[in-house]
């Protein structure tokens, strides 16, 4: 079934120890959008500049995705500046040019409204609120959010965390949100923010589900679950690894009749196994070529890197 | 079968956020001993004090592990001091006493020349070269080392390295043995120093093993293995989590007649589960009273939180 994105599309220059690329597109309901659309049909809603043309925009219907609710705009498109070095495990920002999304108001075009899934991607929280609002009948909301949003605009974000039937986020910004170190707790202070379910990410270790108190996919009080990162020899970019994240986790869950924990814990494996090929390649260039065989092969590949195999003994 | 451990016996100081502990029964072949105990018979080689009393090697003998090997000298037992603080991630150290350490010739009783298993826990690279030479006969050899040793030391910790099966050590350690920052080239470039097979732990991530491209348990180049780490909301002491794993993962392995893939990955998940245990309570406190039954109830919590469960599908 459709899932409806609201977010970023946009043109990142990005710097890593593999090389530099400047203006290529971007932004995290792209990197969503393409990562969920080998599970199921993606809806967009975002802004951009006049710099966004046919070839962008054909990035996009090419894996089938829905367009229509991306608006034109005067002017610019976001435009995000940022280099990684070492690790590659943070990305220093170097220059944010918000253009014309500084004045986005997401309009949801007549064709979206019977999408069932939503995804809030990293963006002002109020700009989620409004397109929750709008977005009443939908079954399930899956959100993310980033350190700027929890730091100083904690009472906005705190009413779309209330609305969430999952919230994925990074250790760092669990850490932030909850004011605790230790991970367990963290989750449970998050979860009691109104989340039911929290999916926090771990970059190279992979990313544990927690779920709150009140039944979730039909089971009482489930446990957490741990879901494991592809050990890779080269990373080429990270940019954009959390959102293909949520696309593989998210894309996966709409395109199964019913959340079941089996289900969902599958949905953590397609996540990662969406994240593992996105780092592969600078911004959105493996999200596009990517097959249903490799997507398939590397599922089966998460699962023998994590899976005891008891039918050896 | 048994494990023939050489490694420290000694007392630690220890402060965390849960309290003090003063001059308590610690060190690594220890720690080790204990959690390996719950799986195979274990022998010690190591050097104590005149502090070193009958209520301490009761903690032993009370496990049925053999002390023969554990020499009395004069003077006091290695006394190590140390504090965590926040994430409890690191120690830092405040003092090392080595005592009768400084003088330690590991000399290996007759009873012990049979032991199949050898483990060399984390002491100086040349007791442990001396160890080894005079075990020639073992069917597997598994080592710690520590930064210490890595970095002022590496010569001959070099010669230890090509005599292991499996070398234990964390993502730290890994990198600084390596001078790589990825994980993935990091354990290629330690594997090919020797050790046929190489486990890195990552705390509260789990742990990895990577595999050297040589044959290794009846596999060619087998692919890397993820386990989980329990998520606990309480550490009340790390010390000791890293040998605790180290003697949950091998005395697993010693206790089966034939060490297979499926083995390996067991022993990971036995591993952690020792650790889980360690951590719950100060020095060897809980690693003293867990029973049979707590540790197979949290191996199949380890298996819980990690496998995708595919019949519920």
């Amino acid at each position: 079934m459709a899932i409806l994105v609201v977010g970023s599309v946009a043109f990142d220059t990005i710097e890593t120890p593999h090389g530099k690329r400047e203006k290529i597109l971007g932004g995290a309901a792209t990197h969503f959008s393409l990562a969920a659309s080998y599970f199921t049909p993606v809806r967009v809603i975002a802004v951009v500049g006049e710099d966004f043309l046919a070839e962008h925009e054909a990035v996009f219907t090419r894996r089938g995705i829905d367009t229509r609710g991306i608006e034109r705009a005067p002017g610019l498109s976001f435009h995000w500046t940022g280099a990684y070095a070492g690790t590659l495990n943070e990305a220093e920002t170097l220059g944010t040019e918000l253009n014309v999304f500084e004045k986005f108001e997401p309009k949801i075009p007549v064709a979206y409204q019977d999408s069932e899934y939503l995804f809030l991607a990293n963006i002002d929280p109020v700009l989620q609120a409004q397109v929750r609002s709008q977005m009443r009948n939908v079954r399930m909301v899956c959100g993310d959010t980033m350190n700027y949003w929890i730091k100083d605009h904690s009472s906005n974000l705190a009413k779309v965390l209330r609305e969430l039937d999952v919230l994925l986020i990074n250790d760092g910004e669990a850490r932030m949100l909850s004011g605790e170190s230790n991970a367990v707790r963290a989750a449970a202070k998050v979860l009691s923010m109104g989340p039911k379910s929290l999916v926090v990410k771990h970059g190279e270790y992979g990313a544990t589900a927690f779920f709150c108190n009140r039944s979730f996919a039909g089971v009482d009080d489930p446990s957490p679950f741990r879901a494991p990162a592809l050990p890779l020899a080269e990373v080429v970019d990270p940019t954009g690894a959390g959102d293909s994240f949520a696309g593989g986790f998210y894309g996966y869950i709409a395109s199964q009749p019913k959340l079941t924990p089996a289900v969902f814990r599958r949905a953590m494996f397609y996540g990662g196994v969406m994240g593992s090929f996105a780092v592969e390649r600078f911004g959105i260039e493996r999200l596009q070529d990517v097959s249903r065989e490799e997507i398939n092969e590397r599922f089966n590949l998460f699962r023998e890197i994590s899976h005891l195999g008891d039918e050896e003994i």
